[in-house]
């Protein structure tokens, strides 16, 4: 009998935790329906073990499941429940490996310093744990942001406080008038299959290859750079605004993305803002090895290791610094951590909807609270950010409870550079040229650069980019919301990009399709129209933008970004159903073992659970031509359970004692046997679960009890990063009564 | 006994023939206020014949009326209706004169070719009668211009036609992303009052100095240049999106005012544009001495003089050009004038509100209408072009039945360049340096440029920006609008003003004032917004945000610009209300002479009488200390006067036999009346004109026939520019009743 497999990642910390209490009621609940729930072990622990087949006795052994996974995503029966995991840095993987010995398994030490060809295969294959590793091999496909429906109607009933704006602020954002990345935008669609290679040529005409790139017929390769010598002089003038207007100042970049160009963007905002420490102290920082783009915190540490009297003057001179500038825009002032402190705490698809929500206002030095020149450099993104921040002062704070919703179709698959591109990001080492060429030696992409210019390329693969059309184009059928694309006829890369939607869209019936094309600052306007009307909207965006809006739209509606649907509809037709932003939650596991409460909010488990039932669903349509309504009606009854849920307030609290994650997940339980009940579709199902939801009810007390009663003492799971099944399991599903209503639905 | 006078302006062709019917009804009704009105001759006759008392016999002799109203404007009692005269050209100058000598005025002939010391005089003293000669010695103040109440209300009652705009409209407004004029600008303030020079500098240090100028303290000097390279590339970047996106290509700009810089903008457009007739033909153009700033029409003029294949050779280029360019946007289709054919055709002022009436269409080489893209090059002006197009694509066209009004508050007073710059704009001679150095030798401004790049510099006078900005907050405290200031914190210029603006609002009572500081294109957001709410704004402007504004506005809000208020409020206190732009209107002189029938719309002059006894008012009450309410309730009840001439369509019709300009004033008089008659503020005048009003709408249909008696026949006023006063008089008051009720009045 054909059945759809949902696979449910295994991973780790909170998440992990939690899903030994949620799996069982998931699986008790869609029993009837024809969908599996396969576990897959992709956690740190399980990865590093199926690095060492060839060590591990047999029966201490596993498989290389992301090595599984990583086949089955280009397969369309692929549908994945891929929660949160761990991107491992090296001390979390010596960690990882020692609890694992620890639990007997005969793993070798990490080695940092590898002699032998042995040690050098080892270390081999732990660095393959290491850092963010399993996106890259699930993510085959572009990216589905947007909330449910659930979430959305939960925001209106409940509205979050978005702070008004004074219609004289005098925040807003300043972007370069020339030599950014927008400007100097150079972009190619390759006629056909080509190695290319990046090349830097001086003024002697002598060549160094800096790196070669096999790329395919269509796909597009760009080549830009940004003008230190005029970025510098607009951080100047912003600067001078800011002091002139008596407003914060502050430079919001993505240094964690953008890891090679945004640290120096950042450090060259650092150069300008303290420049009398450069002009007074040049041979001291030079001598502490220190860079601007390490930021001001790094500084601070440094000089630490100074002479008390070279010490305090610099220390001085920065104090007088803040005497003569404008008031940083501060991360902490409390701390005295400012924006410049370090090149990673101002992340701008955070920072940014944070001001907004702020009522266009930042923090101050001393704790006020001000009007604030948000910089961001390059106009590729800043004018869509301007537009909105403009459109507030002139129309008002937005109100949660009239607003429409703006989705996200954001072309992600294959990497899709622009984000990325750090490993093609240079910096010439003098004034001189950069290339790209390709094995015709044809020059594709040519730029006159200065040392220190930041050059960087992108690629964007041709199948990625003809997958996030169709993409778009469906989502604009399944909603009948108007779909805009995000690009700007006036920017290179856009352009290309244009190209191949326009050979794309006549490929499709758009009979019942609103689709527009308009720049970033235009569609921003369009969109936002509409979104004060309470109308919906997709935007269909390339990779930034895609980071940008899905933070500042779902900010803006309930909040948070962390309770939006992630999806990735695999390029091959399956489905990825990532659940949650914001990371595995170690806090919460620490509070778990100290005192056995567990305060994991599962929603975007939930949330994610009903777009995979609905995905699988539709696979067991097209793949097996079967029609399991079942499936339907479980992914509904969730997806209003969990709008329950959020009205009663079921999410995990913070303190002992109080509803935790397990209690959460029997009120998941609980209003979605309600909903069964209630359906009126299939009549089995609802008098099957009318009985559950009697027996939950009638329990909900002592259920509730049984849980609480675990509560209070040290939680002893056998392991952080590879906890013991059956003890995590015992505590995780504490109430031998809800486990009996449960466990009563499997047999 | 103290009285406010009123100088009305006796002027040229048919605003002056209009004035012998209309002031007579003018005097008649303020006749019982204590408002007396002067004519002053400053017509161009009037302006010949002032310049030789010494030749005329004492007879014939007339004062220097203009230069009485030179000194007049310097007075606060100043309060002048300046009515459309001449500003001259050499052959109508000439035609003048010989007209006077034929009145026999024993004037000299004109000396084309001075050779003796007296001819060289004469000359001089003719020379000061060609162009624009009235303008710069009466506009001792700043503009404030706005719509009549009653004008805004007809609209609304009325709306003219806005064509909708289609939300998938590909016309767009491209600008430079880099090297225009507001990128480099640079701009200083006047320490101390000194002779500046400009100055080029060649690679080798030679110095020659094109120019020197005298300036004060305050005074706000600016320098920038248009990079002709970047202008290029931006015109083939447009015009391959107007290819790609196949819509029209238009270029607008405003070669009449910035009569140097805009036309070699203009020229680069049809160097890139038309790029392979100069790789083709560039021998010949040069042959025949053609330049691309004198436009593809003055080519064609030329090609003329060419022998018959060489001409054709180039018809064949330009015919293959079109074939391979996106097609141009026509100034007249029919006859194949593109927007490339003059220079002075397109004027951006007119042509971007015709194109957003035009439901963001323009016409086609085939009469086709569509999309367009508008160029227009530089930032400083184009991005608020850009802002009201986008928000018309993503909130629809106009309702003019619903739009609130947007006023101006110009800085126009002494020059206020930045127009007017074109004595100050220079064509660097080759690669080099520009440099503004003051007496003491201190470079104030400095731009490394290339040979042809446009460079100008702009003088504002300090104490017009801070009558302007007096201006604006009186505007601000009259109407309880929010005033907006249109200036960029980052634009040099603009960031000079608001030095200047923040340092002036703290001197007055801003507690009902609401007011802001916004970069043009957000002021526009903002001020669009309010619009169609149906909230009112004032903008506040430079000169050439001005000239585009008071436009753009009115023709959104009334279908023309022609029936706005223009105030200029002068420095001194004292008023100058102009009436109507558009000229003299020779065309209707050359009717009323053929065939007796005047169509001159004196609704201007109305309007601006209304102004001008309010300001009578007010000059009574500040320099005499004198209420006369009456003065008030004459204006106000004029306004409904015009309010019912309006809703009434009483204007003046085409036709002989229609209603022509005389009977428009006896319906204007007769509405007139009736408001009087029908006030209750002042009883006695009530009464008055209550037994006016009955006589005149008892004699309606034999005042019309008296004068319907006069028409269908020539009329002979004794002199085109010098008409005869009995003659002309009698000619526009034919109505012995209408006379008759008019003069009782008068005694």
């Amino acid at each position: 009998m054909a059945k759809a497999t949902i696979v449910w990642t295994k991973i780790d910390e909170a998440p992990a935790l939690a899903t030994y209490s949620l799996l069982p009621i998931m699986r008790a609940f869609t029993k009837d329906a024809d969908v599996d729930i396969e576990l897959r072990d992709i956690s740190l622990a399980g990865r590093i073990l199926a690095q060492f087949p060839d060590i591990l006795p047999e029966d201490k052994r596993v498989p290389d499941e992301l090595a599984y996974l990583g086949e089955l995503v280009w397969k369309p029966e692929a549908n994945i429940m891929k929660l949160p995991n761990i991107s491992a840095s090296l001390p979390q993987l010596k960690e990882a490996i020692k609890e694992l010995q620890e639990q007997g398994y005969p793993l070798p030490d990490y080695p940092e310093d590898p002699k032998t060809e042995e040690e050098k295969k080892i270390k081999e294959r732990y660095d393959r744990c290491v850092g963010s590793v399993v996106n890259p091999v699930l993510r085959q496909g572009n990216s589905d942001r947007r909330l449910a429906q659930s979430v959305k109607e939960y925001a209106k009933k409940h509205p979050h406080k978005l702070r008004d704006v004074a219609p004289n602020s005098k925040s807003h954002v300043a972007y370069m008038k020339e030599g950014d990345f927008y400007q100097n935008e150079k972009s190619v669609i390759i006629k056909k299959d080509t190695k290319i290679k990046y090349v830097f040529e001086d003024k002697n005409g002598n060549q160094q290859v800096l790196k070669e790139v096999e790329v395919g017929q269509g796909d597009v390769v760009d080549g830009t750079f940004m003008d230190r010598k005029a970025l510098r002089e607009y951080f100047k003038e912003v600067i001078d605004v800011a002091k002139r207007e008596d407003i914060l100042f502050s430079v919001h970049v993505k240094a964690t993305m953008m890891k090679v160009s945004d640290p120096v963007i950042f450090g060259d905002a650092i150069k300008v803002y303290y420049n009398d420490l450069f002009e007074k102290h040049g041979e001291t920082l030079e001598k502490l090895g220190w860079e601007p783009r390490f930021g001001m915190q790094d500084l601070e540490n440094r000089i630490e290791s100074l002479p008390e009297e070279e010490k305090e003057a610099i220390k001085k001179t920065i104090q007088e610094i803040y005497k003569k500038q404008p008031r940083l825009y501060m991360v902490d002032s409390d701390n005295g951590i400012t924006n410049l402190h370090m090149p990673n705490d101002v992340i701008i698809d955070a920072s940014v909807p944070a001001v907004i929500k702020n009522g266009l206002k930042g923090w101050g030095p001393s704790g006020e609270v001000d009007d604030v020149v948000l910089s961001i450099p390059d106009r590729s993104y800043a004018t869509m950010y301007k537009e909105i921040v403009e459109d507030i002062k002139t129309n008002g704070q937005f109100d949660p409870t009239k607003i429409g919703t703006v989705q996200n179709v954001g072309l992600m698959a294959m990497k899709a550079e622009e984000y990325g591109s750090h490993d093609k990001t240079f910096f010439p080492p003098a004034d001189g040229k950069m290339k790209v060429i390709d094995e015709e030696g044809n020059v594709l992409i040519e730029h006159c650069v200065n040392e220190g210019d930041i050059w960087r390329s992108c690629i964007t693969k041709d199948i990625a980019i003809r997958d996030w059309i169709k993409l778009a184009i469906n989502r604009a059928k399944e909603t009948g919301y108007p779909i805009v694309f995000w690009l700007d006829e006036y920017r290179a890369h856009d352009r290309n990009l244009i190209e191949i939607v326009k050979e794309e869209l006549p490929k499709y019936d758009l009979s019942d399709v609103e689709w527009y094309i308009k720049a970033p600052e235009d569609a921003m306007k369009y969109t936002l129209a509409r979104f004060r009307k309470g109308e919906n909207t997709i935007s269909v965006t390339g990779n930034v933008l895609r980071d940008y809006l899905t933070d500042l739209f779902p900010i803006i509606e309930v909040g948070t970004s962390a309770r939006s649907l992630s999806i990735v509809p695999l390029i091959a037709g399956g489905g990825l159903f990532e659940t949650g932003a914001g990371g595995s939650a170690p806090k919460h596991v620490e509070q778990f073992l100290k005192e056995g409460h567990l305060r994991w909010d599962s929603l975007g488990e939930f949330l994610a659970f009903v777009e995979s039932l609905k995905h699988a669903y539709k696979q067991l349509k097209t793949l097996h031509n079967k029609d399991d309504k079942r499936i339907l009606i479980l992914a509904e009854t969730l997806d209003k359970a969990v709008g329950k849920y959020l009205d009663n307030d079921k999410t995990p609290k913070r303190k002992v004692g109080e509803l935790d994650t397990r209690g959460s997940h029997f009120y998941l339980a609980l209003y979605w046997a309600e909903e069964l009940a209630n359906q009126t579709e299939d009549k089995e199902l609802a008098e099957k679960f009318a009985k559950v939801y009697a027996d939950l009810k009638e329990n909900e007390q002592k259920i509730l009890d049984e849980i609480k009663a675990v509560e209070g003492k040290p939680a002893e799971t056998g392991g952080w990063y590879h906890p013991d099944d059956e003890k995590t399991e015992k505590l995780m599903r504490p109430s031998q009564t809800f486990n009996q209503i449960i466990d009563s639905l499997l047999k």
